[in-house]
Order: C-alpha cells, then sequence, then structure tokens
C-alpha cells in the first residue's frame, strides 16, 4: 500500500521538533517584547545584564556561563552594550587579559524595569502547561540547549584540532623542503 | 532569614522558560541553518516550502494553519518568496480574492534538498532527550505555540472590537452634531 511507503521528501511540520521550537519560541519572543517594550531590550541583552545585576564585577567567561551565549557572540554583544552605556568594563589589577563587567546606572534601571515583564512573559509560557509538567519541560529545554551547545563546542575543538594538525603538517613539509635544499 | 525574602529585583536565568526556549531554539536554529546551509532557506522560508510541497496549489490561510505563521508576517514572507522565484501565486477562478499557491520549480528543488538536513537537525534535537520524553516535549511545545498565539489572537481581536466602538461612538457623534446643527 503506498501508506506503507513514506514519500522520501514528505516533510510533517507539525511533529518536528525544529519546527515547534521555532514557533513556540516566537511567540514567546513577541510576549517577553511587548512585556518589556518600554525598555527597548532584546532578549539576549536582557540576559546579559540580569546575569550582571545577579553578580556585578563577573568576567565574559562567566557571563558565558550565566547566559549560555557562545563566547563569540557574547563578545560582540557586551561590546555593543558597552558603547550604548548599557555596561562599563573595568580592567582586573590581577589578570591582564580579563575585565571585569558591570552595569552603568541605565543599564540598572532598563534591567530592573524590564524585570517584572519579563516574569510576566515567563508566566504565560508556563501558564500554557499543566502544573505537573512545567518542571520536567524546563530541564529538557536545559538539556536540548547544552547537548547542542556542547555539540556545537566539541565539533570545534574538532575543526580547530584539524587546522592545527594541517599547520604542524604544513610545517613540518617546510622544514624538510628547507632542511633539503642546499644552502 | 535573607532567604526568606526573594530580591524583589532578582531573575534566575537557569529557571526562566523564555530564557531556556530562546537557548534551545538558537542552538536549534544554528543546527538548521548548518543542515541546510547550501539551500540558504531560513526555518520560516523551508516551513512555507515544505508545507506548500506538501499540499500544492493551497491559499495564503490555508498557509497560516499549516506553518503557524501568523498571518501578516507569512504575507509578507509570500510575497518576498513570489518575487524571489520561490513559490507562484495562481488566482483562484471561483474566488476573486483568494490565491493558490503553487512551488516554482526551483523552489521544488531547494525544499527537497533541504528535508534531508532539517531531519537531521530534527534528529540532532530530538536526540538530547531521552525517547520517553519526546512526544511529551513536542506536545508542550504545541501547546505553548497555540497559547501564545490565540492569546494574540483574542487580544487583537478585543483591540479591534475597541477600535471599531471608538468609530461608532466619533460616527454617531458626528451624527449627532450634524443633525443639531440648522440648515
Amino acid at each position: 500500500m503506498a501508506e506503507d511507503m513514506p514519500d522520501p521528501i514528505s516533510f510533517d511540520l507539525t511533529t518536528s521538533p525544529g519546527h515547534l521550537l521555532h514557533r513556540a519560541q516566537q511567540f514567546a519572543a513577541d510576549r517577553f517584547g511587548e512585556a518589556v517594550a518600554t525598555s527597548g531590550l532584546t532578549q539576549r541583552q536582557f540576559a546579559v545584564l540580569s546575569a550582571t545585576h545577579a553578580r556585578e564585577g563577573l568576567t565574559q567567561t562567566q557571563l558565558v556561563m550565566a547566559t549560555g551565549i557562545d563566547r563569540s557572540t557574547l563578545a560582540e554583544l557586551v561590546a555593543r552594550m558597552v558603547r550604548n552605556g548599557l555596561l562599563v568594563r573595568e580592567k582586573l589589577a590581577d589578570d591582564a587579559r580579563a575585565n571585569a563587567i558591570h552595569l552603568s546606572e541605565h543599564g540598572r534601571q532598563l534591567v530592573e524595569g524590564a524585570t517584572v515583564g519579563a516574569r510576566e512573559a515567563d508566566a504565560a509560557i508556563l501558564g500554557a502547561l499543566p502544573i505537573s509538567k512545567r518542571k520536567s519541560f524546563l530541564k529538557m529545554l536545559k538539556r536540548i540547549a547544552s547537548t547542542l551547545e556542547s555539540g556545537e563546542a566539541s565539533e570545534k575543538r574538532a575543526r580547530d584540532l584539524a587546522k592545527e594538525k594541517t599547520k604542524k603538517k604544513k610545517a613540518k613539509i617546510k622544514a624538510q623542503a628547507q632542511a633539503a635544499t642546499p644552502d
């Protein structure tokens, strides 16, 4: 029967985790946008301000851990937020490479104002689920975020390692070529 | 004790459904982007092409139902995809207002090529969850999408109704003013 042979190129949006995640996130983002509209903050900016509010003076590495935003995206985001006067960078005396990140007064006012709205948006999301399912739902989202995240990190490590190998190989060939060339 | 009095402006990202949904979606979108990179399609474009592939000749209203994309966003998206040669619009003889939407040959090739990648991305997402939890996770995402969606729709209806009332009131006042004015 035709039904036993699935169309090799058919795709069911109604059971696609990627599509459903995108839809759920879209509406959650709209809700967040409405709830914090006066602040003009994006979800990402709010996450950075909120993590800094909870732990003033943290480093960029600690911000990566606290927000789950990948390192390069976070670096750009923080730089922009420093330029826009939401964050302040302070050189750490004991580590020339690291900066302590603080809220500016404007950043503090924005995040404190937006927190009520962010909580409302969160309540609307959870409100869509039976109480008994909420904890498990959050746990699953965390698993997805951290699994895909570490997958990407390990893929990046593999790419970096491959690059490193190629580089060493090239250096070796170059060294051999130089050794073989008479002076 | 201080622990009994939560900071009124503290916000815990690690238990925020909005933040976790954003993180999970971010990584899922990255994964999708890598998997379908050669097609250059966004998740939304893929959803529209995929729904059209499953049901050639559907109307814009049917596309809203199939993709869960809100009506005004979808209208813009379809218009752009028609301009870019991914979709083709065909006037329906029996309804002057409605159009039947079809894939162009280019659109068909793109969506068929991207389907394998989209399936891989979906497998990576679900792979992060225990098998026993997957069905329930999809169900919860659907509930969130449709609850927030219908909430927004009913808010919009309320706003439209309020506008309509104001309009009627103004028209009434105008009519009364005209009636009161001697010829």
